[in-house]
């Protein structure tokens, strides 16, 4: 089956929004093992759009249409699909009930009425996160359309409850991706080791690069989801085999939430002190609901003076040494840990930029140590290759960090990085 | 000016890439004045890419391509882009230069050396992030082709010092933007209060939402930048007095460079204590480069135990009135700022959910404090509508704390939210 999809809306074609949509839907179409052909961007022109949808469903077996959907004169989505298709749009009763409870009234505008209007005979997919409801119909040509809320957070649940489940219940077979997850080294030498793996048909292996990281892929066709699995299981076993304990995870999609599960399977607490990283390795173990059970504090040492205060590092130690050295950054750790009565502190020292680089200790120039109060472990991490941002300098560290946490707990080296 | 935009590759459609090079592009030809009319995303095919380039040049006037400049065999779009134009590829001695030396090496593969491959006659943009070199070519029907590398580490940057200052080179007129951004009242409302400023045509008015906030840009086009921003400016002051001070800036992108400047300009130093937005707050205090000199410390206080310990909020206050509540924000804002020696402290408790809720105190409900080490203000958030992403509760209340510390650096009410 060959899909694409139009997004609709002026404020994408103004820059003012990154088309998120887009990449939600085509990640699930992936998953689906339907081929995605084109996406585009559309603006709320009633000739162009009328254009695009006619050119699209002749030329694709499936159109998912974004945005459009609201309640002002703009919004020409369905309108402007149903007068290509040759439908009519009628009054659904049940998601105008549904409108008139969102707003808590008992009566709606018209203009909020028209939200309700939908292409006669259309499967409806109810909205749990706003009021413009999802619709699928047929055109006269036997292509299908798909329409969609344009705010993410009302379309990425959609797709998931309504959507993949809609075109799932048209396939024959059924379609299983597991994903395994990489730290430590890239998505080049990822795929020089895998290279054959990558050939295969059925089950399917792609590589993806993701903010310093990287993951493979593994998708397999079968007729039961069990037997999908068993396609899968031999390559997964193969991959781990050849990439090794850089493998953080399958199918659990961050080092962070790899790390809560860890420290929770394991009893483990954990504390944080963080300079060049201001925040971030605590924000992201915090963003894992429910990581308050494995979390004792996290500090932000951003001054020497504090550093000194309240992790305790030796004045001597920074002044000597500098605040960005193994030192520090070792003394940090188990400043934290001491501090919090923690099982586990980690340090970060660095310099993450745009200025503030030396000669010596250049950008990019981070350490990070992890101490359990009895051993401390440091990694270090050189600026290579190309200029990187802050945000990119920052992220990896927290990252590293992570690792070393999982490493720890996984009973791995901790330092062969 | 009519343009479109062709991204190019595989991994857009496959989900696993955000099409963010299409939102800079767009952002900066809006800022232009240049009309985008189609963005679209095509695979790594020669057949479909090459229709979708003939499509193009044919209805639009400017046609700017991201992607499929690398090296590999998939990087089809020069190729195919000179084959549309019927120009021949030549090789660009100065780009292959610039390659060599990035690698730091004699001989660069023949792949490499296909970089350096150009429509003859191409004006050529200079790779600084990179290895791929843009360009921009006519085709014989006068259309203007423009190919840019994918990674946006190495678009936006090209786009801004190449690109912009080319496509101006071709335009009579200056374009000029300015951004008023404001926090604490929504879109629809500030919409409301402009909805006639919106009408006019130069300037235009045009409002945004993003991420719990909202902001205004006003574009005027003139002949010289000064004419531009003297056409800008009675616009701006009227947006000043309608919409008053829940404006925190002109041209200033974010909560916290405004925090930072503010902060810089008065001499103060700050400090913040997180329990629901674990380490949020700091981390985008710290986001800004040079925030070192007024960022004292962070501490993440999840456990009660810490908060008693490091902050010294009172066990009893915990016990009766609970970690969420006014009396800890207030007690974590006074604890911080004592203990930082800072002139500013930033408490913050909630229930940033989906887990944690009770009927007295829902997911959503924080308490954000600010101390001075003499007074003390406290508000406090309530969650109201739809049900919001634990993302979403973290970053709005790390956003009001910002805005309370703006507001008494300016010395505004801090508590009128």
């Amino acid at each position: 089956m060959n899909a694409e999809i139009i997004s609709v809306g002026t404020e994408l074609l103004l820059g003012q929004i990154v088309n998120v949509d887009a990449a939600i839907i085509a990640r699930e179409l992936s998953a689906l093992g339907i081929n995605l052909l084109y996406t585009s961007v559309v603006g709320d022109n009633p000739d162009r759009l009328e254009k695009a949808i006619g050119m699209a469903t002749q030329r694709s077996d499936l159109l998912i249409m974004t945005g459009g959907l609201g309640p002002t004169d703009d919004d020409l989505t369905k309108e402007t699909a149903a007068r290509v298709a040759g439908k009519k749009l009628v009054l659904h009763e049940e998601s105008l009930d549904r409108i008139v409870t969102y707003f808590n009234r008992q009566n709606v505008s018209e203009n909020q009425k028209k939200q309700a209007m939908l292409p006669e005979g259309a499967t409806v997919f109810t909205n749990n996160n706003g009021t413009a409801p999802g619709c699928a119909f047929q055109t006269a040509n036997g292509a299908t359309i798909i329409m969609l809320p344009g705010p993410p957070s009302e379309l990425e649940p959609m797709m998931t409850e309504s959507v993949v489940p809609y075109l799932k219940s048209g396939e024959q077979a059924i379609i299983v991706s597991h994903s395994v997850h990489i730290f430590g080294i890239g998505e080049a030498m990822t795929a020089q080791l895998t290279s054959d793996l990558m050939e295969g048909a059925n089950p399917t292996v792609a590589p993806y690069a993701n903010e310093g990281e990287c993951f493979l892929r593994v998708t397999a066709k079968a007729a039961t989801k069990a037997e999908a699995d068993a396609l899968c299981a031999p390559i997964i076993e193969e991959i781990k085999k050849r990439i090794g304990d850089s493998i953080y995870s399958v199918d659990v999609n961050s080092l962070e939430e790899t790390v809560v599960n860890l420290l929770r399977e394991s009893g483990k607490r954990i504390a944080t002190a963080e300079s060049c990283t201001g925040g971030l390795l605590a924000k992201r173990i915090t963003d894992i609901s429910g990581s308050s059970e494995v979390f004792e504090m996290g500090a932000v040492t951003y001054a020497n003076r504090i550093k000194e205060l309240l992790l305790g590092v030796p004045h001597d130690v920074l002044a000597e040494k500098g605040a960005v050295s193994e030192e520090v950054a070792r003394a940090m750790a188990e400043g934290i840990v001491k501090k919090a009565g923690a099982d586990l502190g980690v340090g970060i020292t660095g310099i993450a930029g745009p200025g503030g680089g030396t000669e010596e200790k250049p950008v990019g120039l981070v350490y990070i140590a992890l101490s359990d109060g009895k051993n401390t472990w440091v990694t270090k991490r050189s600026p290579i290759g190309r200029t990187k941002s802050r945000e990119w300098h920052r992220h990896c560290a927290a990252s590293q960090a992570l690792d070393m946490v999982r490493r720890y707990l996984t009973d791995l080296p901790i330092e062969a990085q």
